[in-house]
């Protein structure tokens, strides 16, 4: 196993120690238990947004933290949910009396940690509304997962949600966009290579030299199907219709487009899967308004990309368009 | 090899379709010869901020063309470096009447051609000014290199220098500021992988499963030595000493601390190399005044990662902080 790191047990919280160490103007990270939170938390009559999940995935969710984006975000241990009681100090702690919403992956042990958090943040009284991000077209259950697992839309919806929070949108409200945004994203991955999680010291799953998996997951999840390697453009009509077709997007919609790297992949591939998804949009008629091309949500160095379309209208479009001032996303500010 | 390409030929042509395909509000590009250019070039009274050496390293140099930063990139086949028709017919593309300034990184195709170049761009009445970038410490002579090698500082110094420019600095005072980033800047990195050129189609050197190697170029070329896998603790003191005594930096400097990835390195990794590097500043009574962290100059899929430290005065800081707007680096814009 080869990696940056000291400890297999100090992976995570050293990282968060570098993250504290870089970004102290925007945000602050609590241990023990483990979240990392605006630097100007709790904003008084804002409606805290909050997410988490296992580790591995970075940027997402602590690199979202800030200005337009995530209040708070608990890092579990690498591909672990993080416990119920990171949930509910990071509620606490963003709790500016207008409500809080979790915006939760559908993995059974989040969605199980977040409403127990839930449940206990609202005996204390704070308000708290959650969102399941179930987005993942590739497989209808799945390793940890009943239905679809929450993947790609979940960076996407942090964003959207974020500016409408920041803009003064109460819960109700920002509960509603954050379903539309999961009502209107569809994702799907594909993996070159496995990762290796540190406490495992080996590859999560073996893929032959000239096989890859189309519609893994971000933990190595089986996909749909284990085939011969193809070309990008194969690789990618594939995924697009498995997207496209489940909506189903029509000739005339408006999409954000966001091609994900896995962690491991170069960004010239990268474009070049962009380039191949915007040919098949532009054939049926579908625009790309907006696009996001980069590493958000990753799985450790897994070679491998994902593509989510999320369907726009005007006011996804105005919200993904607000400024937004975090580690890993910035624009407008 | 595993890799999300069509065929090896049309990987950095299809690379740049996809770059122009997402970002037209911010750049076109130029094919036969290839080049990526601002959408507004040329900019009447402004100087000229150009770059170039071969692909492989994205988002270095395409990523960083755009408002406060280069006014066109020239892009070689991967590890190759650019043809002299390139440069001049970017030069040509950029000039706005009041120079340009090629920023070179030190590898002696790179010199020879942009030279030949800013020769023919001279012979047709524009005025060429060039700064060698050549901050790598680790080793005197390279593979393709007199000399040291131009690594991570090119990055901050197209967008320092970028910012001068935009703010209607002419191009003595580029070439000035040029000058003086690649003085304060020291660079060194490290692979745990080598990565593979798709042209060669198998890694371009080999590593035991237990072996990295310090000082490594970002064409995988060799560094200082090879040696047993430590810990991020370690390899990030061997590489910070490197950099520290070569300047020398010394207690009371602001530096800008620059942790890159190579390509195939997770972010969470970054964030602890960042983590062990704030500690070593500390010790030393360096001021890390302002960071990049990220996969901004990188080697394909390469695992690995470099550190590059710029001593900062007002000046370079205050061109630092000036608005960027390009696809890979963005701020107050």
């Amino acid at each position: 196993m080869k990696k940056l790191i000291n400890t297999v047990e100090d992976v995570v919280k050293e990282s968060l120690e570098g993250m504290a160490a870089a970004h102290a103007d925007l945000i602050a990270v609590h241990y023990d238990p483990d979240f990392v939170v605006r630097a100007d938390a709790p904003i008084a009559g804002k409606v805290g947004i909050i997410s988490g999940g296992g580790s591995g995935h970075e940027p997402m969710h602590g690199g979202f933290v800030g200005k337009g984006m995530l209040d708070a975000a608990c890092p579990g241990a690498i591909f672990t949910s993080p416990v119920p009681d990171q949930m509910l100090e990071a509620t606490k702690a963003v709790n500016g009396g207008a409500g809080v919403l979790h915006i939760v992956k559908n993995y059974t042990g989040d969605v199980m940690n977040f409403e127990l958090a839930a449940e206990l943040a609202q005996a204390e009284g704070i308000e708290v509304a959650a969102v399941i991000v179930n987005d993942d077209v590739a497989v209808k259950d799945s390793t940890w997962t009943a239905g679809r697992r929450g993947v790609g839309t979940t960076v996407l919806m942090e964003k959207i949600v974020g500016a409408a929070a920041e803009g003064g949108a109460n819960l109700a409200e920002c509960t509603r966009i954050a379903t539309k945004v999961n009502d209107h994203g569809r994702s799907m991955g594909m993996a070159l290579t496995s990762c290796i999680v540190p406490a495992n010291g080996k590859p999560t799953f073996d893929l032959g030299e000239n096989e890859m998996e189309i519609g893994v997951g971000i933990h190595g999840e089986p996909g749909r199907t284990r085939m011969e390697l193809k070309s990008a453009r194969e690789i990618v009509e594939i995924m697009a219709e498995a997207i496209l077709t489940d909506l189903p997007f029509a000739s005339g919609d408006n999409v954000l487009a966001f091609v994900n790297g896995m962690g491991g992949t170069p960004l010239i591939e990268l474009y070049i899967v962009y380039n191949e998804l915007a040919k098949i949009c532009a054939a049926k008629g579908i625009t790309i308004a907006r696009h996001l091309i980069g590493d958000y949500i990753t799985s450790l160095e897994m070679a491998g990309a994902s593509i989510t379309l999320l369907k726009l209208d005007d006011e996804l479009t105005r919200l993904w368009d607000a400024p937004v001032h975090t580690p890993a996303l910035r624009w407008g500010a």
